[in-house]
């Protein structure tokens, strides 16, 4: 469990105290606020704060004095006009706060997205919890034999017991020697900022992690995709769903035109043609490498 | 008058209507929102929206389940803490989204601080209206004789008549064939995007502009400062004054470590340590130019 | 002519001495170096200088110690992999930097492209000259009776002649008026930084223009599209021309990929699929907008 | 030793083959290209790259066609003066790209530099190797007593012998295990992507890291300041080697201005002018806090 009492109590507190506001609320976002969303075996995501609204989109976009809508429908159309050809400052005037736990691992992925504000948990500073991520079996996925960077079925029997016990074994030992290290106890007590690096990669960090929502969408595109970790993508998909009940409209445009959208080559389209006109086309007459006609064939198949 | 009766009736609703949420609110900035606070002769800045106050700096960079804050004195405390020891994340955690209408080459200046959201009136689908910038007779200032990015006294007698008459007669030309190069009376109608080209960049414009709090004072000290050309000063001025009301720790820490505050080099902390025990230096045993021992006594003697 | 005899003996000096360097060199680009190529009737583009090739693009991808290329072959397919999983960071390894000048007008829309370095020739500290883009007649084109942000056909006879008359007769009043209210013949003279407030957006300004290779494929795909304004289109494809020399494996899969690539949505995925499965589709019957339906069958239509 | 002789034999070979550019070189620079200096145990920075020398600073600050020098006395005024009045942009137009092998704790904070372009080692797709980093006994710092943040004296006899220990051992039998993982010997072998988990944070991994010289000031007077850990403080040491060298106007401002200077408030500077009045000033009196006064008196005293 994520969260200790107090804790939770902390966040009931900041539940309990709604405030008159001016600004734009959704309400589908201020159910969500706060509340801490578990994601893996120790983390979570939690809405700290969020600016706008589907109509802050179109607000911007139209550059106007009110709330620059009309019409829920003719936002919903411009918002989609506006995703399909990439326009994406309107998206920009929109922004979240998110308060994350994730292993160390996913954390070193997630901050390659540069556009956003960070403020991490100081491991200079303070002390780590001794929480670990161990995958659950099914997730202990075998090397993949086609793809270098990928996984295949999950282990089985003694390997999987075996990798189980390695990293449970490993974590907790790395922990044990990193309290003995930094204990003031008959001893001076290494630095904190030193004594972290026995720490392995599978333990728990926190974060604030602060986002305008066109570069969410491209976090999200890329790490909820099926070919992201999956370490990663379960917390691009818990992102989703409040996405989703933040901006119902936008999130809906970025699903149709983003997530399930697809980019074609000029061979591609070439290609598409030629068989829309009844040939039949093949990866040597396509002029495609294997590798793309592979991968093209599969946007027509799935 | 920037706003016309139907604008000021979109503001008057929006602020009429107020909701409750769970967010961080500040009180202090809710009774800015929306208002239209003159800047020049047609240029205003508007708060649309916010995210955040003080204690979401602190709670940032605490990485805190709650409020994160035990005491408003606590905060002040970090607050200045952080702001002396440049920890510029925890401010970038507070956003602020403008509504901005300002000259063109305001606009031009402006659109240099590029860690910004953006969204401007667009003249290629749009038409712009007739509202040019007409400086003031005080602010109608020679050309500095010692600097040449600079402004000397205003001018005088006929030649700040002619000056001003220049401006005001070019400008209303300028936009009258704009507008007869865009009819579509009797011809075909230039296109827009073509047409503004004929426009001076005393023009005014408008923008939606969003920013966090860190960035944002990173433009207020270079644009609030006296070198500052006086037409951005202007607003960046008036921007002043809503943030602090908005984060009133932040900004009085802002006041007395950035623009209360100066830069030493390394040679001027010398020079300083050798006046302080008694010693009488001078340009020549400074070790420093002439501009540079110039602008050291300016801090000292201001 | 955009470069008076002094500036280009400048230019001549620098391509007159080469000198040996152990950093990565292009030969491609080694040809453009400095040349100023004319754009528009005034302005041009010139490479000052660039960082990188394909091979370190591949270098870096792979964060090898040498070259990282053991083949031509092998460097063209992985740079096509990168660009077709948008793996960005390798392209971001190149750079450029561009001296340009340019109308106000088209500087304004390309500034918007944050992610790049810019210096200015300043207007507060500078006199600017007496060079004001005026389009030539088949570029003088009307409004656009479909598309708000869009042109027509060019317009004709006294229409086209009065609107040239309008562009030269304004811009040279304007500039006439900047030299009288600057002047400090028996006068003042008023402050540059305020004179230039006279100056329409035709007049030429000019700037370094720093940017790596992934951003600057961004402003090329958005920039010399064929919706992007003509004014600004004519400098990505004076740009494009020099990058095919510089990146060419990079400048081949961009081309595929990007410019000629589309996006297609989900929904536009099912259609195809029921199409290539023999069915009959519909804008009624596609779940598209009019809009969609009618940008989708232009992909496959042109 | 960071480098095996078929490493080595990859650097030698780029280091003898010169060619021709017609670029800006700077000799100082090439002197270092590509050559692997030791930082920690097994880590280094080399030079992978450039663009620019101290002339492009001046010459992008000017706009100029030429070399946009004339004297290089002139340039270095220039640059002090740029430096001085926070000019940013002209620094922004050089350009460096290193590789840098360094344990991951460190790597986490350098980062944090958003700025800057990054492509690291891929543990998902490649097998890391057995390096990890072991601190000198002279850098086994305790915990420090007054800041929570920092250091204190090494670490003494049994406890520093026992603080190695377990770094040592813990680090192999992480790397053993995670060797065993990923066999593939009788066994499916688990993903990369999932047995990297178990490695501690001083192992090493290795990035191509690209950034302008503006960010890159940045950096190194953030990370070489004395109060910056040590293990990132030896890189941004190593790195203000190669600077110094490759624009020596611009890093020896760099120095006097960043390095060497030091920042006053609005307060420190009253209580100075007091103070060079003759009047004696306590913390008391000063208007400070008691953290600011110590951090004032250390500016005038160090």
């Amino acid at each position: 469990m994520p969260l200790n009492p107090e804790q939770q109590a902390e966040i009931d507190e900041l539940r309990a105290t709604p405030q008159p506001t001016l600004r734009a609320v959704s309400e589908g976002m201020e159910a969500h606020l706060y509340k801490a969303y578990d994601v893996l075996d120790h983390g979570f995501i939690r809405v700290i704060d969020y600016m706008g609204d589907d109509a802050a989109i179109t607000q911007a976009a139209r550059v106007s004095y009110g709330k620059g809508t009309k019409s829920v429908q003719n936002d919903e159309g411009l918002i989609r006009y506006l995703m399909r050809h990439w326009h994406s400052t309107p998206f920009e005037m929109c922004e979240i706060k998110l308060h994350v736990k994730l292993p160390v691992f996913v954390a070193r992925q997630w901050i390659r997205h540069r556009t956003a504000n960070v403020n991490e948990y100081s491991a200079r500073y303070s002390i780590l919890d001794r929480e670990f991520y161990i995958p659950s079996p099914e997730h202990l996925a075998a090397q993949s034999e086609i793809n270098n960077q990928g996984r295949g079925a999950a282990l089985q029997g003694a390997e999987a017991a075996q990798v189980l016990e390695i990293l449970k074994t490993d974590s907790n030992r790395a922990y044990d020697n990193y309290e003995q290290m930094i204990s003031e106890d008959g001893q001076a007590g290494l630095a904190r900022e030193l004594a972290r690096m026995n720490l392995p990669a599978n333990i728990y960090t926190q974060w604030y992690w602060k986002v305008d929502l066109h570069n969410l969408f491209h976090f999200l595109r890329l790490r909820a995709d099926s070919h992201a970790q999956y370490e990663i993508r379960v917390y691009a998909d818990a992102i989703c769903k409040v996405v989703a009940d933040w901006v119902p409209a936008a999130y809906a445009a970025f699903e149709d035109y983003r997530m399930g959208g697809v980019n074609l080559s000029g061979k591609g389209v070439d290609c598409l043609k030629r068989m829309l006109a009844g040939e039949t086309v093949t990866q040597e007459t396509s002029g495609m490498s294997k590798g793309e006609w592979r991968e093209f064939r599969a946007l027509l198949d799935d």
